[in-house]
């Protein structure tokens, strides 16, 4: 069975990808799948094993590494709100963790000989994009993040590709859009917004908006983020040519786009809940993060999301609507 | 007096820095001046006070920091070649004590009140760069190191900007071409033969060629890495717009117009002394190295450099040859 180890298990994105894997396992058949985290959901997801744990204590890492997974998806992180305001905590869960988390892997696979060297899907953010930008951002864009949060999955990113260079493990780093619609409590992540303004509204509560319906942003579902998941973790690495990251595809609207597809599907009395109240903080997060990407390597190699916001407010009402 | 403290003073451009700063000082003034390193030449440069010390020594950091130096130059690192060889010694000196350097003058930024804040002129290298490239790369090419070195290089200048976008220290990362002639011996990295070649035959010693003559790299002299220190120390932070990176400028040429440059200055004789041995290790690292740079920002920011590789071997021979 293949052995699937997901750092962040318990978190939204982590949910959605063991539920995807408990009901359709890996390549046809059932996968043996652990789940890492500080704390996990009360209706959590049916795995083999959760394991409750602080990835900044040293034993973490090695921990997880001496189980050899097959499969190591690293979903774990503090958002960008929270890095922002607590520096320490940011760079120690955020950098330090997967640092500890790749010398582990390395030692096992030193201790195996060279044969252990595991896929390692590293979500990353477009957060390591900074402002100003082109319309549309390309491949070979630098990255210049603007926030620590930013800086630290970029970090990341360099740390996966040197450890795979050397075949230590086989790494790929997806830069994930804003996922959205995401399901239950708004979170401390500078984005949450975003999906806030359309699933309160369609829950019958109030939304704040804290920035400008002008603002434009990039955005995929969760069932895009399982999906961007599954792919790179079945991806032949050996067509990345060394370079590990990819910008993954997404819906480029506007906030007022957003709000209009909102009322196209929920009509006008669900639209005026939501209340703008400019919070400067956010607005200045927010203006520093990218617009737009072309995404032409991870099209190419395969990655596919939704064409459209309608859509994606539609996988939300299917999936996740009346669930919490 | 400003404070400066050269991390790493003891090497080639930390000793051609503090022989300027011992002859010109600062800003027209005597400067107060702190070489750090494991070692020193015997005919070190003159400065306040020598301190030999280990980086990865968690005290290194803190004792240094504690001195509230006004400038800190951070040119101490592992090389190239080595950081290739020696994975953890590259890892630990590169990237943890850089950190470590970073942390300890946030310490003292916050016991300060937040009044000291010290300008750090990081060198970096071109090495942030992989291939495959445009034929110049431009400001805003995409950083993908392809040697352990150039991760290391690339994630502290990450490091450095976000700690300076925080206002903890007010940084600048200056990505340094092969620095070309080098005076003395030839060292672990993986580019040494391009000084070597013209180093040792004005000398009149064999010199080994381990890469084809149709490679192509941009060269700048110790005494332009000393310029362009000396500019990123004096620099107004606020026109780097948070993008506190820079391709520094340099002189692209092959191989061959190297040799070309050296037999127009020195004759065929000398030329002779030169031996190609190919060498697929070092051949494979150089050609994952860029060639030839725009470098409009830095340009405009005031950086210069030589415009001939025959100015280049000229000041070699004015500043180092018969000095050894």
């Amino acid at each position: 069975m293949t052995k699937i180890l997901i750092i962040g298990g318990g978190g939204m994105i982590g949910q959605k990808l063991a539920h995807h894997l408990a009901s359709e396992g890996w390549n046809g058949q059932p996968a043996d799948v652990t789940l890492y985290d500080v704390g996990f959901p009360e209706n959590c997801a049916v795995a083999n094993r959760r394991i409750v744990g602080n990835l900044t204590e040293q034993v973490a890492a090695t921990g997880m590494a001496a189980t050899r997974p097959d499969i190591v998806f690293q979903l774990a992180a503090i958002v960008s709100g929270e890095a922002e305001q607590d520096f320490d905590k940011g760079w120690q869960v955020n950098m330090f963790a997967g640092w500890a988390l790749l010398e582990a892997l390395r030692s096992e696979h030193e201790a195996s000989g060279g044969t252990y060297r595991p896929r390692v899907v590293f979500s990353s953010s477009i957060a390591v994009f900074g402002a100003p930008f082109p319309d549309k951002i390309g491949d070979e864009f630098l990255v210049a993040p603007l926030t620590s949060y930013g800086a630290q999955k970029a970090i990341c990113e360099l740390m996966l590709s040197d450890f795979s260079r050397k075949g230590f493990v086989d790494g790929v780093s997806i830069r994930l859009p804003t996922i959205c619609v995401r399901p239950g409590k708004a979170n401390k992540a500078a984005s949450s917004f975003f999906s806030g303004i359309i699933r309160e509204p369609l829950n019958g509560k109030e939304a704040i908006l804290p920035v400008s319906d002008s603002v434009r942003h990039s955005h995929a579902s969760p069932k895009s983020a399982v999906g961007f998941l599954r792919h790179a973790a079945a991806l032949d690495s050996s067509l990345l040519e060394g370079r590990l990251s990819l910008n993954m595809p997404g819906v480029s609207c506007t906030v007022a786009e957003q709000i209009e597809a909102l009322g196209d599907i929920a009509g006008a009395d669900t639209v005026a809940l939501i209340r703008p109240v400019a919070d400067p903080e956010v607005a200045k997060i927010v203006s520093g993060w990218p617009q737009d990407f072309h995404s032409a390597r991870a099209t190419a190699l395969g990655f596919t999301s939704e064409s459209s916001f309608r859509d994606i407010i539609q996988t939300y009402i299917d999936e996740d609507l009346g669930q919490s």
